[in-house]
């Protein structure tokens, strides 16, 4: 018996990553962060203990491919455990690196809310898309500095995260105006700017919520600066190829999928770097092509290369 | 008692168009058409007759004021009345009128469907927003002349007209893939065109469901043509300013407004005509500029100059 399994355990916590299709990247990097803690508290066999990490760390970029925290804080925990060939100082050395790594993200998150409510000042209206949680900190952080402004955001089917998004914002004394993701143009007609998140970001585009890409365009055609809010953490590795996104379920989109249609439900889509105007990162408001150069690091770890949604993992 | 009114039973029928958030421009303007002829049927006082049709036009357009189609039609009918200055000739003349305006449109729409048909060749993927009649009879008579093609259809948000095209054209046994509005720019990745409706197209604009404007941009980014298909009924007289569109009942986006949260609920968007790769009139395709040049003919009448919608019209 000398395959490598993970454990039952650690593999349903996996798919319950994977089928969260509400939380946004960085609360699914914290769950991830949280797995692979858990996973090294666990009684393993020593000989095994890169390989099945190696594993664990697959299964959960596999479950979430377009989301680059996980990826990231996969790729930290594997080049951890590599400095250290034995599984025990392995073991302190992997929790270590993601205990360094969440931190990291959150002072980063701290830091991006603070650059970008700088942007915003009295009387504009910051236009968004679905739900971002760097959006989201960045307006209550231009809040709590006094700053008088609205906020207009599209509610992102099929899931209407941005529904909630200016649920939170409006209980935080925010005006905030919904309509339609179809009646983008016309909520951004009267923007001053627009904010997004990022689930990633390569050398050429930005992933986000499907809608940032025509929002994008539509600023652009307006004239107004779209800022896209991302740590470093968000930036791909070099050789990590997202994987083309697997549709998720048509009963999203509707109850019942009408007879001969195919309904096709894909949640991402790609923002060429040109159209954003800056990203804002724990480092500051950077060009694009500046940011991925200064902030995408690491290359992805060799034994994290095959790693792509869909792929079998054995169990235990 | 010299004050005009229109009788109550016009007005009723006057306010069902005004309600009807889901039907075409076309069938919007059939319907306006028999309102007036039903009213000619009507007793009425002689003196009254021009009067009173001005009142009813207004009423037909201010319940629908951007759809062009309306406008055009009482254009003409008011227009025909002004040819006999004697009621019982100018009651024949509106009827005439109406019936000629109505039958163009039907011969516009069967050129209009051939000739976008022609734009559609073997294994393209054709995609387009919302529900527009003229691209349902388009991709009908393409498919009637042997064409296979896919087309790929957003939803449509808040009433998901989409969805009911996406139903029709999959009866038609069209292969027929369905997405969400959001979505745009991953369905129209693998378009090979667009094709689009129009409620009204002004020197500068096409007025049409909100997501077109988005749509074009995509289209345009992408490399791929973007035609609009609207007979000249769809070309908005020279003098008419379409007014900044009422608000619709935010009902339709959630069934509940979330506390504290405003939800705007605008239909329609205004691509402006740079973007369109031409429009397929009943003259063929033409240049959007020429097109506005050949098919935006008539003046609006001074009767209807005054013509907005939420005007008050005094009841009998």
């Amino acid at each position: 018996m000398s395959t490598t399994h993970v454990p039952r355990l650690i593999l349903s916590r996996v798919r319950e990553i994977q089928n969260d299709h509400r939380s946004g990247s960085l609360a699914l990097a914290r769950r991830a962060g949280q797995i692979l803690a858990q996973w090294t508290r666990l009684p393993n066999r020593r000989a095994d203990f890169h390989r099945q990490l190696a594993l664990v760390c697959r299964a959960l970029i596999a479950a979430q491919p377009q989301m680059a925290a996980i990826v990231n804080l996969c790729n930290a925990a594997q080049r951890a455990a590599d400095r250290s060939p034995h599984a025990d100082a392995a073991r302190a050395s992997v929790r270590a690196a993601v205990d360094g790594f969440l931190q990291t993200v959150q002072m980063a998150a701290t830091e991006i809310a603070q650059t970008a409510a700088t942007l915003i000042s009295d009387r504009m209206t910051v236009a968004t898309h679905s739900y971002s949680s760097a959006v989201r900190d960045a307006l209550l952080t231009a809040t709590a500095a006094g700053r008088k402004f609205r906020v207009a955001v599209t509610e992102s089917r099929p899931l209407q995260e941005g529904v909630l998004l200016a649920k939170e914002l409006a209980s935080a004394g925010i005006p905030v105006t919904l309509g339609v993701d179809a009646a983008m143009a016309l909520l951004l007609k009267e923007a001053d700017l627009v904010l997004v998140g990022a689930d990633a970001v390569t050398e050429t585009f930005l992933l986000n919520k499907a809608g940032t890409f025509p929002a994008a365009l539509l600023a652009r055609r307006q004239g107004i600066p779209f800022y896209a809010l991302a740590g470093s953490e968000k930036f791909a590795p070099r050789n990590y190829r997202l994987p083309p996104e697997i549709a998720k379920q048509p009963s999203e989109v509707l109850p019942r999928t009408p007879r001969s249609v195919e309904i096709r439900n894909l949640y991402f889509d790609e923002t060429p770097l040109k159209l954003v105007t800056a990203i804002i990162t724990e480092k500051g408001a950077l060009d694009p092509k500046q940011a991925v150069r200064r902030l995408r690091k690491l290359s992805l770890h060799p034994a994290l290369m095959i790693a792509g949604q869909g792929e079998e993992v054995p169990e235990e």
